[in-house]
């Protein structure tokens, strides 16, 4: 169960609106990386946990902060956007560039649609949608996705920081990544104890028992582009992170294998096949009229 | 520049059509974490990058391997669909369970759209789509984006394992395995050479100055729902893995701040807003005739 | 700020596992009508609300019910799954229509993506989208959006109780079902209220100034179809709901006006035009000439 | 079968060009309430009907209306468009606000791919689809579904009239929201003779087995979140419009049920469970090794 | 405008209902090439074009068809779903692979959803989407892409053909593969005369000056695959088809030129760059300081 | 097997940044007809191909040229975006033309998301999606397609032409302009290789037995709009160009059928039918109440 409290965890107050500004600020509210996916991405990877405790607990937890980061966001953004302009009523836009900038720069559904109100969208005004989140249920691949996640965020956080110089909106923003830090440290540290406590390691799934695997190739790296500095790095040479192998490095890959023939599926899909000789022909016309009814 | 070789990195033909499996098999092809998602995200990454070098060499040798590995899977899924059935033609489906089963285990669109060939597609039919990659410029958010991308990625293969005993899709599977094994322990080997180096540290972005960020709370576990077990997690006390701070733990966040007084944008976007009393409501009118032309 | 609890608000627990009604399911969680829509819908409706009190009250207090529904949802089809079979690992599909069957009525992603969890779907695989929800600021127009939202809602969970024999399934849609009953009264009740507080009124935006649109068409039936059964309807004649006038039918409508001289855009847009005769050629192709540069 | 004539149900036509509009008005073209949406709203509902006369040929009659909406619109749009600017010739953007500004208000595929003519899409330029609308079969539903329409295309179409003073743009505005005010009366209308008639009522739908669902909560206001003002409404006390019930309220809900246990899926899922103790792994590793094959 | 006939250009009665079918169907009526698809293509066409007369006339006249062609269909999928089984409500799914089957093999949302109504979506659930039309003002173009559009149909339509032996469902199909037939052949004649009247022609846009394209590589065949048989094609040696040139072959490309310098965008984009060296550093951090504000 | 070369097939680097002009020109990398979409359709194309030789060897020829081509523009995009603006740090944007008018013209993900970098979206910010290609089996449509697609980018790259005067910038344009030039000249001249070797004709798909269609309207222009000029043109009247037909005129269609009976699907659906008259709705309770269990 979800309950509501009308408080905001941080104030989420603008020094004056900036309807421009309500745009970008989409971005982390309803983009691939905003906070309505790290809210629901969470939120189904505790739904689908196989096991109660502390890790549950955890993704829990940061599930509704993350709504209420929604929520301060939303706020933010219906503030910002309180003045904005309806458009052109006394002159063509062509004539007035003031005005036809932010009208530019604005999402135009802000107004039409929203009446001057947050949306779930990014700055470019795509919905937000359900393929953006991860929740696979295997947690080490799915904590390293929450990291990636807040790091993500973190960085058009930071961006986003210095597009503006209102002190409210600054001042969200200083909270926002703050948590962003937390929570990018809280899923290394997570995803750090699953592996100590033996629940799941490296590579992941790491009960799939890798001997079943080509392990020929398993720590190989194969070169498929003419740039040969990569053979410098720790990926190429060396003991592998997994702790089971050791790095390799081939410059292009071995002599690969012919492609297999062409597929003959049923005449009546349509498709264009080789035109057969007479014989082939005729025995080749029997047979479709007999499957052409 | 791409060349073209018309072999195969691994041979990829099955013992049998399966045109049921084909379509199971487009996850890995078209799904949010196929071979295309980490083709185009490498690439994209590879095309933005700030600095030439290993980085980029390593990032554009494998985004050229992952196009290959999108090959061989189309190659493959279209051999399984080379029996692929049309339908019924004697007998209506409700009464004939067999091919009917087949029927509604298929990517329909796979016969109808492609005549039995592979498609740009996800397991439920759904487009591949620009959104599911990640190229933020930011290197150590990207390579654990990538780490991610092949733990999901090694997740559904080995599912996608059990469900054939096909030998030889099974063997092109265990290739695949294996080179997830190796692009996981690729991934995150660069990201700690990254580290190493001082190119980038955590928090990303590192050179973002933490000051500035509300550093009460970068640390500071603060529990939104009433499980206390995740209290006992290395996230809720010790040394972050940052290295900058201490993890401390709060079972429930500090009262927050009101809700901000509701927005009153310009009456001309019709949204309800509280009725006036009579002194307001005339002076509103008469300066809402004024605008209202 | 949003809180959770572990707890359910009512039971969500099935008799036995049944991955194919765990699809459908998926229909009440992350289709257009589903729960993720009323929760997102009403969240919205509140953080853009142009005034505190009752109203804003309301639509916050179902927003966080809803998001509670979305959680019942999710872990009844987390446990529905639990059995879901990866698929077939003796025979081939062909020869199997009793797996077979099973495979073709689930949603592949529910294993091979989620590995038997839950996802922001609907029944056909379709993500969740941010363009399903609607929050305008007006109050009577979005009040009308929400009770249609559950009626919609309850007439989708009435069909699914018929699609099963599982007892914790129909007592959690029983449930469901009672809250989309009073979802919709709610929903209607608060639009009288609006209108008889006079907040607003039909028709929609009511302080729009009437006479500025063109009154003559305001309440005319105006026919397109060639059945004259509609002018039965007390839509086509007698008062109209919103008290401000009459009902009349024109059988089909008045002579249109002629179609506006087709565009001429610039000729470097290439759109085709008509050919111009020899001197209007002559002259175009200079002027062209200094343009295409 | 559908005909058209080559005449306008009203003029159309701009007193002048001007690019930045005709993107916004796209929104009443192509976005979730506009007329495409109308159009193809009505004519699923038509086709999929359950009973000929006079509700039938109502929406067939709407429908096609509808289709000449869409018309009117991209005709003006394509106008609008006529003097579309290219963009920058002579000098870069950034020293060119006048011509910037414009640039950054317009649908820039109007002009790349659409050649300055009218397309599908709204006015951030999502591509129309059909998940927007609404034909579920029950006919109050539908129609509720259907006033609400009208009422978010009127909010709109008001909106867009304070955006331009444009006179041809104006007029049409005015048709249009003559017309909306018609069919938001008219499905109100048909609504209340569905429920007259008693072919449908509410709670819809209304033939469900009313003493199925869980009464005790049928009518009950339960809170979730901490504004108490809510109780005020006249949704929380006296009878419901259902007429079948009393209204209640409830400040915050009753003590929910625990979460169910934590799902066990099949081990081959990979998902990350408990560590057993030593003599269940035993166990469990020999059974895992029977189903690893 | 549009009129609505209550009339169906031809027959479209199954003899029987199937579930099963109606889902495929759906391909030709909401896909990618369904007719959805060419009625909105060719209407806004029209709606575009920068000519009345003859080719406008045309593009009306089928659009108006068009439309009807989608009552059709969905008339018809309404009539295949008449008796879309509910479900399952006696026995698990998983023990009654008819049912099961029948439920794998119809869309879900057909009942679920629509109460047994045809949908705008096509066979894998997708809705159908305004990015499926093309109408770019260029009208050599244009009616290639409806040419193509057409052969698409009609293959999709000859494959659903071999998939049902109803004969009233065939009888529709025979009908619709005859009207394909004929808007094949009407865009091919109507793109051959808009080359004969000299209003474009190849390679399109025939207006822009073909002296300003690198004229060296315009009619050069470059291999960047390994299969040398494209060399005897007809495109790879003679006369081009647009008449203004001879094809060359050549087995591979040119050298190219080297990857332009890595970018260097400013540092609160927070991207990775190179490590400067210790004189540099310094430098850059004053500066950075001085923008980091 | 894909293999990479860090070089570019054309030079590829602007006179000068230009973030307005970065965000048009992603329509030609990620847009419906760009880049992205004519490398993947080939490819698909190729890898389903039903026979080896110089059709697939042109088809995987091409793709492998069409990669090299997304990535020139992905490069010169990233270059164009160097000097991408962060945005307003000093003033509200509402008093700053110059900049907000950059701003409002710029894809705001360029900075937020991708940190200066290309990104997978068309010019409006909509992700591609793999339901733009086309890949059918069927050559001869196929490869109508692919002319059709190069036409409809070479117009998109013309007109892009025009809207920049930067020489880095041109050059590239000139060497695509070129290359669509090719490729529209191929695709045409395969498609006429595919009908004079006879392995397809017209209608596509020439092989389904014209005789089962329904002749009399195969070559019959048949008329729906009310504009009379269609009959003038070579699609009206003579020879058609499958050259098995005569094409014919008519004015306006033959009377339709007329609509079949409203369905009437299973009580459960809860659609709205016909209220019974009383015997039958005694009857129809009993029988419903049977059901409705």
């Amino acid at each position: 169960m979800y309950f509501h409290r009308q408080e905001l965890q941080h104030k989420a107050t603008p020094d004056k609106p900036d309807a421009v500004y309500a745009r970008k600020l989409q971005e982390v509210l309803g983009g691939q990386y905003g906070e309505i996916s790290v809210a629901m991405q969470y939120s189904f990877q505790a739904w689908n946990m196989h096991m109660p405790g502390k890790y549950r607990d955890l993704v829990f937890g940061i599930a509704a902060e993350e709504m209420g980061h929604v929520e301060m966001l939303a706020v933010m953004i219906a503030q910002l956007l309180e003045k904005a302009p309806l458009g052109i009523t006394d002159d063509a836009v062509q004539s007035d560039p003031t005005v036809a900038a932010v009208v530019g720069g604005t999402d135009i559904q802000h107004g039409i649609v929203a009446g001057a109100g947050a949306r779930p969208v990014d700055s470019m005004g795509n919905p937000w949608q359900g393929s953006y989140i991860t929740a696979s249920g295997n947690l080490l691949a799915d904590f390293t996705s929450n990291a990636n996640a807040e790091m993500q965020g973190r960085v058009q956080v930071a961006r986003l920081y210095h597009m503006t110089d209102d002190h409210g909106v600054r001042d969200l923003l200083k909270f926002l990544l703050a948590r962003d830090t937390m929570h990018q440290n809280q899923w290394m540290a997570a995803a750090a104890e699953l592996r100590e406590e033996g629940l799941e390691g490296w590579p992941v799934p790491s009960n799939f028992p890798q001997r079943k695997e080509h392990t020929d190739v398993s720590y190989e790296y194969i070169n498929f582009s003419d740039g040969e500095a990569a053979s410098e790095g720790s990926w190429a040479k060396g003991p592998t992170p997994d702790g089971h192998g050791e790095f390799s490095y081939r410059s292009e890959p071995e002599p690969g294998v012919p492609m297999p023939p062409a597929t003959q599926p049923d005449a009546r899909w349509y498709g264009t096949t080789p035109k057969p000789n007479t014989m082939e022909k005729i025995a080749g016309e029997v047979q479709d009229k007999l499957h052409m009814e």
